[in-house]
Parts: C-alpha cells; structure tokens; sequence
C-alpha cells in the first residue's frame, strides 16, 4: 500500500495530466453496450426472485463504516474535512444496506443494489481490479428457517453465469462456524482466529507449505496446531464430506462447528431441490476475510479463469466472480437495542464479468452503440429545414430518428454515417420530393429505394422496422 | 454557506447517531420505482434522438475541475489527502464530459450520461435541491452549422416534459453573447460584467428595484448604467422582440450582440420547425452562473411550481427543472494546441421531478414495488422442499417467482402477502396434489382456483399472465 505522495498545489499545473484519477476509468460506448446488456441480465434475474430495489448515498458518515472491514478498513476514502460532518465513500453495498435496516426499522426485505463502489486498492486494471468498481448485490433480511434463502443466493448466482453464458464455474461454499470450530479444536487461540483464517483463505492460490510457513513463521502458531488445520482446510467436495466431518468426534465435540456442518446438510439438501448441485462444492479453505459474516460463506470461481501464480496478489482471485455470505449481527451493530435483523446474501462483481464479455464482444461482430433507425439525408442543398421538419415528424411517432447536423451535408457522408453506425432505414429527401410530398425510403443494407407519400412514412417505417432484414 | 464545524474523533462516537451525510438521502422501494420510470423515459427520449451513452469516474482529479464553475467552486466536496493523487466529487457530468473528448481526441460525439453530481451546497431537501442529486445531460459535440443541434437540445426537454406529463411549462432562452453585448453598450466596465451578469439573473425572483439596489449599492454600478441594463432584461418574448433589437442601432453597433441576435433569430426558427415555438421564450434576464457558457443558454420552468418569493434562495428557481447551454472553448481549456471542439448540451434536473412525479405516484394508486408473478403456497407442512422445486421450475422457465423463506409458513400468510404485493397468481401444493403431481392454480384477484397438471403449469400460467384481469 505505499504510494507516492504527490504534493499538488491549489492552482492548475503548467504540466497538468489529462487523466482519471488512479484505479478508476472511462467507459466508452462500446463498452456501455456490454455493461447494459450484463447489468440487465443481473436486474431481471434479481426481479424474477422477486426483490425490490433501494438506493443510498455514495457517501456515508465515516462512523457508519468503522469496525466493519477489519484489516481492510485502511482501504476506505475518506472525504476532506470542509467543515461539518466525517465522511467516506462506500466500500460495499452491505453495511449502507445494514444502516438502512436500523435506521428505518425494517425487520424483513429482499432488496437489490447495483451502484458503484470505492476502495483505496493496488489497482490491477487489467484484471478487473480498480477503486471505483460496480457492485451487484441481492440480500434478503429477515428472521427465516435455516438455510432456505441461502440455498436462494447460491441459485441466483448460478442462474447470472448460465445466463450470461460465462462456461464452466463453481461455487464454493463454507461456513464460518465451521471453519472457526476446525481452527478451535487445532488448538488456535481465539486472538489469532482472524488472522489464522485469513491465511487458510489464500489456499486457493499458493501451495498449503506456504500457508504453513505464514502460519508458523509470520504468525507464531504451533507447527503441529498448522498440520491439524492442513489436515481439515485442504480437503472439499459434497454432501459426503459433510457427513464425514459429522462422524469427526473431536470435530463435532465443538458445539459451533456441529451447528455449521448440520447448516452445511441443509444448504447442500436445497441446493440439490435447486438443481444445482455439481456446481457447488463445500471448500474447508474459504474463509473470506470481512469481519461481518457469521454463517454460510460464498465464494464463485469461474473455471476458465484461473489464477497466475507468477501474480504477487492478495486479494480474490481473478476468476472469482461472487461473494458473499451469512452476517446475522452486522445491523444489530447499528441498533444493539432492536432485535436482531440476520441477513444473507451475494454480490456479483460484475467488473470481471464485463472484462470477459468486452473481449467476447469485441471480437464478434459490430457492436451498436446507439438504437437510431431512421436518417434523415437530404439529397441538394439548402434542406436542413425540411429536414428538421421531418425529424419532428419521426420523433413525435417514437421514431428512433438523427440527421445531420451540418447545413449542407454531401449526400455521401450522410450515406457512409449510415453504415458506419448501422443505421438500418433512411429517408431521403430532394426538391422534387418535396414539391411531390413524398419522400425515398430506402434500406441502407439492400441500397433498395422506394417512393412513399409522407403522410404513410410513418406507418411505412413502422412496417420496414417490424420486418427482419436476411 | 456557514456551516458548524464538527470535531468528530477517529473512534466511533458513544451518541453515534444513524442518518445519511447532510443533504443526502436514501430512496426506498417505492421512490425507487417512480425513478426509474422517470429516468426510463428520458433514456428513451435521447436514444431516440441518437445519443451514444458513456460513464466517468465519480472522482476527477481537483485540478480538473478547477477554473471551471465560478463562484460556486466553493461547493466542490473534495477527497481527503491519503498520498497520491488530490481528487474531487465531481461537480456536474459537462466538465467530465469534456475532460474525456479531449483525453480521447474526439472531436465529435452525441452522448448522454446520468449519474449523481456532488455540490455542497446548503440542501433544501423539500424543494427537490441536495448535496448529492441525479442529473440527466445530453450534449452535442462538433462542428456544426449554427444553431442546428441548439435547437434539438430544447426539443429534447420539450419532449421529456411532454412524456412525463409534467403540465405546462416554458423553456426560457438567452444567449451569452447578448447579454454580454446589452451589458458593453450600458458601459458595464469588463470586470463587473459577471457579477452583473449574476444580478440579472436574479429577475425571475425579485423585483427589479432589488436588482437595480444590488447593481449600484453592492456592486458600484452607475444608477444610469444600471437603468439602461434595466430597459433591456426586463423584456421577453418571440421572434418579435428579436427583430426589434436587431434595429436597436446603439445595441447592434455592438458586433457580439449582433451575432446574438442572429444566432437567436435562427434558434428560434428551428423551434418553430421543431413545432415548440409557444413553449419557447426569449428571455433577456436569463444569465446563468457558469463560467463556460458562450452561446445560447437555456433554462426551463414548469408554470405550476412557482417561486416562494418569501424564501430566500439564491440558486435556481424551484421550478426550474432543465438547465443548460452551448460552450464553445470548454473543451480546449484541457487541451489548448489541439482544434476547438464546440459543444452544446441540456440538462434535466430529474430531482425536482422525482418529488412530482412521488406526489403523483403516491395519492393514486398503489405502486408495485417487485414484479412478481408467481407465490408458491404450501397449504400444508413440511413442504418447504417442494415448494423450492416448484420455484426452481418457474425460474427456469423465465417466470418471476416467490416462497415464503418459513419452513411452514400459515396458509393465511401466504394468500395475504400475495395481496399486499399484488401478486397476480398464485401456485398452492398441499399433499394430494403432489400424489396427483397437479398443482392449484389461483388468481388472487378474482379467488378462483384450477387444477393444473404440473407439465402443463408453465404454459397454463403464461397464458394467465398474457390475459389481462377484468
């Protein structure tokens, strides 16, 4: 996290910088295209599990956020103090959804957020890393029976990535009860539980002798207390393993980690009624590090996408897709005097999903970036009036409808501008038409005119634009 | 603009009170369904009239930012210095706008961008006005023939006003270079001709025996100067008014207020083209505050939300919901060597019309909140299962389906939630229908229940969903 102090004054720099700010970026057209299509297919699965959708501040108090992230804490942006209240940018959508809980009461909802995100990261842009990111996210609040609207988060993700036609993925799941009974009964003390786990989490991407070692050597554990959690975290699966680790007698002589594997029977159970069983897989290793989870743990790995070991990072994989989990304390943080408000759920983070589909995208065909279709060209000089006359006329139908803004326009550019933005129709005007109140219409792919009286055209158009061409 | 200074210390606060930042609020389900029908119809009005869409970061860098808005700077939230780079909210989504044509080297661009803009400003929350707060832009970008994409950008407010059916309205217009050019002949000397400018400005809301008060008494303008500037502001109307000035010797021996009122004479002949002549007023008191304007300036104002003349806000009049105007060498401040890239753009002002549009929503009828289409009800216990497949089922089928997360839920809770949600259908399971492997398909409106078999549930409830109740 060292980062170079740049002392910058309160007047413009002669050598001002034409950018975005560290970690953040622009998008383009095209990638709007990709980002529409993707966000939609997120809404309208959200909708079909029947959630609502609220919106918050980009801003919190900085108080809201404080002893919610643990280590990553350091990460959040803190506004200036212009005088008035301390505050900071979100960094998730899971503690303003928990303020919004305590602060309105609300005991029981299924709400949908997909806003943007910031954290003062190692930006690693090209791999979908940056400090202003988009997050998707579905949690249902309420005091429900065990495990069935978790089963609900595992099957929402599941049902994005085969909608977006993403290929092969898996989500892991675990459970913090679990993974806090299996590091109690090894013998960890309760003061290095946190960071214990933090090491078990980093399986995924280096070999269990180099968790050994951060735990030994970094972390000051016994060697044989690390060999005993190796034996557990390394191992993952289905229902059997589940049931193997209910006949661990030392295991399940721990009351948390019994109440986390009979959880873990459940979710497995409904997960298979959701048909969705060979993409789940119980992982000992996921751990997650956010402070707020207190139950099942989620975490979606997209198989295509495997991790680069040569890569110094820390953080997520790059496959991963989605997080998320159980936090049935985080809004009774906010309000310890109401009762308890569990809650779970799951976000999409999205950011790497529009990467893959940019890529995709891209090198398929042309990609429209807007939805006109109809051009208004006019074929002499000295028409621009007719031509707004005309654009007025498609507008008021709901005709997607552009011209040229240039007063005289050679008709070739107008005709070139139309196969360039794939523009399907165009009206083409000229003085005879115009004495003859008719217009050209023409099918800018098949280069096929035909004469149409202006008080058809709409209705004309409307019949053209219902007809696929080829 | 003083504001209490508040010392808050690092560690949470024991009086730690739950709210939003200061001029910020959180949108719950049914606000959030009036914005996005709002912002639905905007988003079809620009893509109708050809509009690419981008997105920029949240943050710029300060410097960016900096020399662009006047007097109202003052109200740019920045970042805390962390080390690195010094950032900023951004302030408006022109300044981006034209950040990113001249990082990109483009030099021609339709493109409409919404998102929340940050100014911390003394919040009027009632009257719509906040410290974080959507805005809607569409801007123009090349060079064009005058006054073309001018007039499409008040066509395009006129069309949104007239989509959302907001009732009357009148779309004001003036252009800098008349203004500059009214305030020259009056002997307005060059360095007072802003704060002038921003006295003007002040008519729609106070009498011009105040304006005249604070030109003389505050801004040490001549009495005869200022009475001078006083037979010109005071006026508006149409065509006329336009070709009356431009007979006015003294004003058009001023060569930028003759190009003005040319330009006016044009901007007004398209509207009336475009057939919004009597929703446009040429009005010679609008000003403006920002810095970057160069050409025709629009504002417009719904006639049934007048001002509270006993209020005493400075900003924009209360009905205003649309602002915007043409700014030829914004672009070229971040890129001096290269060619000047022109632009003009409009801006809704979507919170004044969220608040109408809310009031509306809410004294009718009652608004859906999710898009639910189907509950599935177990009239019995210990069905929890196989209402899970059941949801399963639909899911996969595209269909928007909701169980209650209870093992056993009372069937009386069920039927009722359906109602409170206006929930069309409902799928009841109890025992015998699973023998029968049938289901009993309800209308929640009418009551009336049919046996379906569990094949046939999909299509049966497809075709319910496509006949419309009563």
């Amino acid at each position: 996290m060292a980062e170079e102090v740049d002392n910058v004054s309160e007047t413009p720099k002669s050598n001002f910088v034409l950018k975005t700010p560290k970690g953040t970026k622009d998008y383009d057209p095209r990638q709007m295209a990709v980002r529409e299509h993707v966000l939609k297919t997120i809404v309208e699965c959200f909708k079909r599990h029947g959630a609502q959708t609220i919106d918050t501040p980009v801003m919190e108090l900085k108080e809201t956020l404080t002893g919610k992230y643990g280590e990553d804490s350091k990460l959040i942006f803190d506004l200036a103090d212009q005088g008035g209240e301390q505050l900071s940018l979100r960094y998730d959508l899971t503690v303003p959804f928990a303020r919004y809980l305590a602060m309105n009461k609300i005991t029981n909802m299924r709400r949908y957020h997909i806003a943007k995100v910031y954290r003062r990261d190692n930006p690693a842009m090209t791999r979908g890393r940056f400090r202003e990111f988009y997050q998707c996210d579905i949690d249902m609040a309420g005091q429900y029976d065990p495990m069935i609207p978790d089963a609900e988060c595992a099957k929402i993700v599941s049902e994005i990535l085969e909608d977006l036609g993403l290929g092969e993925y898996v989500i892991k799941v675990n459970h913090r009860k679990i993974l806090d009974g299996i590091l109690a009964v090894c013998g960890v003390p309760a003061e290095k539980v946190r960071s214990i786990s933090s090491a078990v989490d980093k399986l995924d991407k280096v070999p269990w002798e180099d968790v050994k070692t951060e735990m030994v050597k970094e972390k000051g554990l016994d060697p044989s207390a690390a060999d005993m959690i190796g034996h557990y975290v390394r191992r993952s699966g289905g229902k059997q393993l589940v049931e193997e680790l209910l006949e661990d007698e030392k295991l399940c002589g721990n009351a948390t980690a019994k109440q986390g594997l009979e959880d873990m029977v459940l979710l497995l159970k409904y997960c298979e009624l959701f048909g969705i069983s060979d993409k789940v897989s119980f992982d000992l290793s996921l751990a997650r590090g956010l402070d707020y989870y207190t139950g099942p743990i989620f975490e979606t790995v997209l198989k295509g996408y495997t991790h680069d070991p040569a890569s110094q990072e820390e953080s997520v994989s790059v496959g991963s897709v989605s997080g998320g989990g159980r936090y049935d304390t985080l809004v009774g943080m906010f309000d310890p005097n109401e009762k308890p408000v569990p809650c779970v759920g799951v976000s999409i983070g999205v950011e790497r999903i529009f990467s893959i589909m940019e890529m995709k995208a891209f090198a398929g065909s042309k990609i429209r970036t807007t939805e006109t279709e109809v051009y208004v060209i006019s074929a002499q000089k000295d028409l621009v009036e007719e031509r707004m006359k005309l654009c007025a006329l498609l507008w008021g139908a709901g005709i997607k409808a552009e011209h040229s803004y240039k007063k005289n326009p050679k008709p070739l550019d107008q005709f070139q501008y139309c196969e360039t933005m794939s523009i399907p129709l165009a009206v083409v005007i000229g003085t005879s038409e115009i004495e003859q109140s008719v217009v050209k219409l023409r099918d800018i792919k098949t280069r096929k005119e035909r004469e149409v009286p202006r008080e058809n055209l709409v209705t004309e158009i409307r019949t053209e634009l219902a007809t696929p061409v080829d």
